[in-house]
Parts: C-alpha cells; sequence; structure tokens
C-alpha cells in the first residue's frame, strides 16, 4: 500500500492536545492511514457540542519532543472538526476518530460529551466517524484501547456507517486478559446524581461548583454503562436525529 | 385557584437574563403559574449541553425597573437548570419553559442549541420541558410566541410527556395572521455550510471566526426547518436518547 492508497484519518479529543489518549489514538491510527491530528489547545470536557461564536479562534502548531505532533485550536472539540475541514485539511478525511477518553461517555454522559460531539460534528458533515473513551480518570492504561481503535477504524472504513451516525466506543480500564467481551448497546438510562459543592470564597461570597456521581440504573448487558460495569467493551451507535418519533402519533392527537 | 395550586415553573434561556424573548415567556408563565426564572448572567449561544467543570459558579440576584425578576447564573443554560434545581428552587418544579430563542432551533442547529439543551437537561431530570425559538435575529414580534407558549404549557402540563423527551417549538417571525398553521414535525437535515471568516490580526497573525449558513436540504412539511419557512409553528418532540436503535441488528453481525 503506497501512501497515496492510505487513508487520511483526522484525529481529535476533548481532553486537549497533551492528552494522553490523544496520542494513543494518533500512533494507532499511523499503523493504518495518514493522520492529521487537531486537537484543542486546552482540556474541554464538558463542553458537548459547544462551538465558539463570540471569539475568533487561532490554530498553532504543535510539538512534542521537538517532532510535529499536530495542530490546535483555541476553542471546543466540535469548533476542531469546523476548523480542520475548512481550514487546516487539504481534502476531506476518510475517517474521523475522537478520544480516547479520560472517562466513560455513556448513558447521560453522551449528552455532555466533548468527545462524542467531535464524532457526531464529523458525521453531520458527511465523514465516517468514532469515538472512544475509556472508563478512568487515573491510572490509565490505553494499551487495548489503542488496539481496539485500530481494529475497529478498519472495520468501518471498509462497511461505511449509515449517514448521520457514528459508533460511540467504551472501553473498560483493565488490561486485555480481562476483558469480558465486545457487545452492542444502547444508550443507557444511568444519570448523575447532583452534588454541587456550595462554599463561601475569602469574601464571605458563596460559590458553587458542579459536582456528582454517575448512578447506575441499568441492569441489562446491552446498555451501555453495565456492559463496561462489566468489564465489556461497549459498542453503541448514535444518530444525530434526537426525534422521539414513536411519540410524533400522539402528538397530532392533541391538535394543536 | 390559590396560589398553592399554581404549577411552580422554571423558565430559562441561553441569549441570557436580558434577552427579551426570556422576558416574553416569564410574562406568559405567569398567568398559568408561580414563575422562577434562572438564566445566565451572560448570551450563551451555541453552547449546546455545554456544563461548567473548571471554574465555580455564582448566583446573583437580577432586577429590571427596580423589581426583582430573577437569578443570574455564571454558566451555561445548561449549568442554570442544574443549579436552580439543585441550589434556588425549594421544590422541584412542575414544568421548564426555554427560550424564546433568537433564531430558529431546527434541523442540526438542535445540536448546537443551548436553549433546547436547558430543556433536555430537564427532562433528564424528570420535569417535563419545554424549548421555544422564534425564527429571526432581529426584528422580533414575540406576541403570537408567548401566547402560543402559554398554550401548550397548559397542555403539556395536563398531558405530560413521556420519560426523557421534550417538545422544541419553532415559530415564524411573522404576525399571528399569517401563520398558517400548527405542524408536528422531525428533526430536518438542514445543516450549516460552513463559511468561518479567516483575516489578519494588527500583528499579521490568521485568526478564524466561525460562520455559516443553514442551508434548506428539506421539502416536506413534516420537517421543521421546512415547516417554519413555510410559515407554520413547528413542534417536535426531541429524546435525550441518541441511539441509532435501527443500526443495531447491523452491528451484531460485525461480530467484533
Amino acid at each position: 500500500m503506497n501512501n497515496i492508497q492510505k487513508p487520511h484519518i483526522l484525529v481529535c479529543n476533548d481532553d486537549g492536545i497533551e492528552g494522553e489518549g490523544l496520542h494513543v489514538l494518533a500512533a494507532a491510527m499511523k499503523k493504518i492511514g495518514k493522520v492529521t491530528v487537531v486537537a484543542p489547545a486546552e482540556p474541554h470536557s464538558g463542553m458537548s457540542h459547544a462551538m465558539t461564536l463570540g471569539v475568533p479562534l487561532r490554530i498553532r502548531k504543535y510539538s512534542r519532543n521537538n517532532r510535529f505532533f499536530g495542530y490546535t485550536v483555541s476553542g471546543t472539540p466540535v469548533d476542531c472538526i469546523k476548523v480542520a475541514l475548512s481550514h487546516i485539511l487539504p481534502e476531506k478525511p476518510d475517517l474521523i476518530v475522537s478520544g480516547i477518553n479520560y472517562g466513560s461517555n455513556t448513558a447521560t454522559n453522551i449528552l455532555y460529551s466533548g468527545t462524542v460531539a467531535a464524532a457526531l460534528e464529523g458525521a453531520l458533515q458527511g465523514i465516517t466517524s468514532l469515538a472512544f473513551s475509556l472508563t478512568t480518570y487515573e491510572h490509565a492504561d490505553f494499551s487495548f484501547a489503542g488496539k481496539f481503535a485500530r481494529k475497529l477504524a478498519k472495520k468501518v472504513l471498509a462497511e461505511g456507517l449509515p449517514p448521520d451516525t457514528i459508533l460511540s466506543v467504551n472501553i473498560p480500564n483493565v488490561p486485555e486478559s480481562a476483558i469480558a467481551g465486545v457487545v452492542i448497546t444502547e444508550q443507557g438510562r444511568s444519570r448523575w446524581e447532583e452534588n454541587a459543592i456550595e462554599r463561601n470564597d475569602m469574601y464571605g461570597n458563596p460559590y458553587y461548583w458542579l459536582n456528582g456521581t454517575l448512578m447506575l440504573l441499568d441492569n441489562e448487558l446491552h446498555k451501555d454503562e453495565f456492559a463496561v460495569r462489566k468489564n465489556y467493551v461497549s459498542v453503541t451507535p448514535l444518530s444525530c436525529d434526537l426525534t422521539n418519533h414513536g411519540y410524533i402519533g400522539t402528538l397530532k392527537t392533541w391538535n394543536l
């Protein structure tokens, strides 16, 4: 396979250009294609599908160990995809991969995730896109996740995906030998129990800091959060279409 | 109906506490219930489901014409809902209404919308929630929108909505006499043609400013963007579940 025939893969994340998972993912993709990295200059967890409208964006080249690694954009993960496609890449990429995120993006977290949003933005722009997340914030072992990302990327490059649909992959943070298998899942209904912290600053004025715990409300292996807790790799097809199609018939009877 | 029996309605938006559509919506809701307004201190268009994790949030009281109007939160629309439910409201509200937004939230825009996200966050927290948007950025005439919001709020307070589902309403910016009717719609496939502006700053360094035009790619009255362009009020049921359920069977045959 010569260079011309290699697929061009855009790699992004929401943890920012220094995120270890981004470097693992880029290395994995370099084994199967030509890679361009475009990532936020700073971490942007919890930014969902936010884009930057009020201020301009900057693109900068980023090197590590004196070698060019990729580009930073001074905005959100979705900004990165938009700017990469309009101003950095000379051609439409064959694949966009986002991650590997620190922390699972299952259930309710899908709505908050910048990692997932970057892939959804790719799908909106007609590009096959994948999101990868590891189920931990610390002591991350990305080795199996990188291998699985490469395998899945090769598969979707061959098979394609339906319009406006991505695959979001959540990978347990365990050694490969402890992985129970791979399951195709649905978005679960597990959600955050809010626990915002209220404190006073040095002037005696209160402030609030969002915090919480993802409560397991699923108990079936075909639900994403339950699957990863049982050490399965969870692969969920997500769509950009939020319509609750099943409720349209009822609404029509309201005669608004 | 005495005060005790009145439904408690939380009003939010993404254009910020000074947004005219917020004041119209609050006034409309005051005719049917007890209202608490909690809105971003600053405009937060395009913020989607972003939440603020890296810095603390402040809650402030906001008055207009020397009368208390509501609370501001120094964050995103989703932050407002979270903080309102955890720290401002003494009870769970009966209804959350978000808007009235300047600019339609149809088709692809649904993913970027802070107005829609605030309502989705309400649904995630088990509260009946509605989002309202007017199809203009200028010369806004909110009078019919306010009336329709009141009518729909009364209806959903009586009927309820399915779990994790909101209604997103887009209202043409025309006089009531020009409204063609109300249609129940699906999220359309119209999307942005990206047109980021590239300029040099005073030091000769380039910057990029996201910009674009929503291209009409729908041509059926049951698609949101097409409906509003034909002067229909568009009511779309949106779900917090992004799973592409129809693709799960195919994925299982991949034998990952």
